[in-house]
């Protein structure tokens, strides 16, 4: 029992802590980032399991995987408070006491010190792990991580014990696990995923046909997220890395010629990335005006490091006041029996307002009714219009029905603006998007 | 076996199905919503469990689930394609043969003939349930539900199988599921939770001390999620519910004296719900003016329905030129050899200058290094001015070091912004908060 294990990490199962998460009220994401992380490393994910901050429940479930995998990924329960078990969970389950390691208690006294804090008697207890256990360091945080082998039945089971926040888990999963993985020799597995704007799920499917068959390989499916159809190619088999490659390259392009005038990028590539880039290579800068996104668009470009070089900044012009003063919407747009804040005319004005006002090259503006309030006779929840205004005044301005709570709307018009942006730096026709009306 | 249940349903297991889910390429939400409406009923889901479309895998997990919960929940797995197993797996572990359902064959038909559609020969899997099982309608979707109940050692656990899209899962729930459920009798669940900004959760755990303690009832616990630390108090017991609710309102009243000056709010309330409640009941408007932020906190913001009666809107100054035309921050502080666009005076300039440009009671400017580059001497990744300008000019500047990536420092900062203006507006003195420096 506990000799180190050396077959191949195949079978992965990953393991989630907390009565926050049990009881609905935090979203799990960890699960899903491990699991991708994995999945792109060729080892297979078999099974996720939630556990509430119960000392029994956490080992026996730690012991169940064990038998049945060989590797489990563990987030959470690594906090300095009562209801933080899974360094005793782990403990039991290995039958080892929990010790203090020195090295660890120093990371922790040094993480609070170089913060100008003071470490309490709470905190100690993290320097704690199972006697056989090894201390993964913690550079973004006070929870230091634990590894660990199990042996169950006649076979090892390497068992990683991640913190939850994930600004902690992802760099600490990059830094500490990724290295120690063995990962499956003689199979392959590549992947790749484009990602489109402008269809539907459905209609990307009916396009891309017989490429999307369950028996093909390289795998073509798709998942849409927020209005963006995500295209993943995979590659299972065995054969060498790069016949895979060759294989993946060939379907790409069938993908590609099936959809291309909808398909904006690939790997981590965004809409963003992919705008930013196109502005950066004409040596143009935008500029945007919201009302309600409230901000939201300027903030989906900014995500993006180094977006300062290609956007200028915004106005948020959320009242219609500053609608008129600060991007010179006409007031008669605005007044009773006008076309109103949410209006083709009122978009348009936003967008030439921004476009001097600014001084950019290129201006999107966004104005429309998110919910779950404010719908007008001939104006439902969802209604959104979107300008594009450009160089020395030419604007394109559409109409939108988006779908779904008040987020969705909102998260949905700024990609819209977005897709329309791209459309006209990449040269496309101003092809219908979807939602459009 | 199979003999009609009548204890509760006092522990429930939640249940996901699907590869694209164990792969990672989707996240699950449908666990989160059910476990919070479970717990809403007083019923405790003391699991979750994620299976791929693998037949053994998901009968598994069903017979070792139904051995300790007297509920399952399942999700997914109810398409017609090859890959959906729910069907299958509750069959098998039934003992059951599979049969076609008339009554569910006809509302698939009907599903289908009343959008214009065809029914094609894969969705006829669909009427199809294991003998014992009986069929619940879907009304969103082709996926009709089934409900069954499973023997194990001696007692019986209900399992319900609802369809993976949550916006046909959640009216089936409604609807199907929560009609049938037995609440525990004698057993009363009450849950509360309290958000707190400005400690860390080892700080405000070292403040509430023996209240964390496991053995108490009501339960304390504490989760942070992007610097905002919820304390989680849960009764579980055989007092009747107004006692229950007592011991609640003791236990609030003893977390408040903790740790009175960093509690902004409870239940679903977040910090911008807090400041717009306050601001509407005074009366007046904020604006802010934001650089690293990018617009994520008039995002924040406007994320609250009906917002617009207190935020007026805000000017997004990504570019130094923009500081100095739309907030009329003095080019001498932006200049070589002068404080720069990080610093104390370059941020209450900003928010002094949004308060006259915007014309609105409180103004909440942001400006900081969110990196990955951007540091200065001095001033590393994560350094970031925050400023409040109130009424006639009244600044409150402070400095942060935050930690972690791009979207944690932005996401922090946005949330430093408001605690600011929270405590300003409660009355509250103007305390130090977690990061500040």
């Amino acid at each position: 029992m506990h000799a180190a294990s050396s077959h191949p990490h195949a079978r992965a199962a990953i393991v989630s802590v907390g009565d926050e998460l049990t009881l609905g009220q935090t979203l799990d994401t960890n699960s899903m980032w491990l699991s991708r992380r994995l999945t792109e490393m060729g080892i297979v994910p078999v099974e996720h399991v939630t556990v509430p901050d119960n000392l029994d429940a956490h080992a026996r479930v730690l012991r169940d995987l064990a038998a049945r995998s060989d590797l489990i990924l563990c987030s959470g329960g690594l906090g300095p408070t009562a209801d933080d078990l899974t360094r005793a969970a782990l403990a039991q389950v290995m039958g080892d006491a929990l010790v203090e390691d020195p090295i660890a208690l120093a990371e922790v006294e040094a993480w609070f010190s170089s913060r100008g804090r003071h470490m309490n008697m709470l905190n100690r207890v993290q320097a704690q792990r199972p006697a056989r256990a090894v201390i993964m360091p913690n550079l973004h945080g006070t929870a230091p991580g634990l590894f660990a082998t199990l042996g169950e039945r006649g076979r090892s089971c390497d068992v990683f014990c991640l913190p939850g926040p994930p600004r902690e888990l992802m760099p600490m999963f990059e830094a500490q696990v990724a290295p120690r993985l063995r990962l499956p020799e003689g199979r392959t597995v590549r992947t790749r995923v484009l990602h489109s704007f402008g269809l539907g799920e459905s209609e990307l499917a009916h396009r891309l046909g017989s490429l999307m068959e369950r028996g093909r390989m390289p795998l073509v499916g798709t998942t849409a997220s927020g209005g963006v159809v995500s295209i993943r190619l995979r590659y299972e088999g065995h054969a060498p890395p790069a016949e895979a490659e060759r294989a993946l390259d060939d379907t790409e392009r069938l993908v590609r010629e099936a959809a291309a005038e909808y398909i904006f990028g690939r790997g981590e590539q965004r809409l963003p990335d992919v705008v930013l880039a196109l502005l950066r290579s004409r040596g143009e800068v935008l500029g945007c005006v919201e009302s309600c996104t409230g901000g939201g668009l300027g903030q989906l470009i900014t995500d993006v490091p180094g977006s300062s070089v290609s956007f200028a900044g915004g106005l948020v012009t959320y009242s219609n006041e500053l609608k008129t003063r600060l991007s010179g919407v006409p007031e008669s747009l605005l007044a009773e029996g006008g076309p109103g804040a949410v209006s083709e005319e009122t978009a348009r004005a936003m967008a030439l307002g921004g476009l001097s006002a600014l001084k950019v090259q290129h201006c999107l503006a966004v104005t429309g009714i998110a919910g779950p309030d404010g719908a007008r006779p001939g104006k439902p929840v969802g209604t959104v219009f979107v300008a594009r205004a450009s160089g020395d005044g030419e604007v394109d301005v559409r109409r939108f029905l988006m779908v779904g709570d008040r987020t969705s709307v909102r998260d949905w018009s700024c990609k819209a603006a977005l897709a329309m942006l791209w459309q006209h730096l990449s040269g496309l026709p101003a092809l219908k998007l979807i939602r459009q009306v």
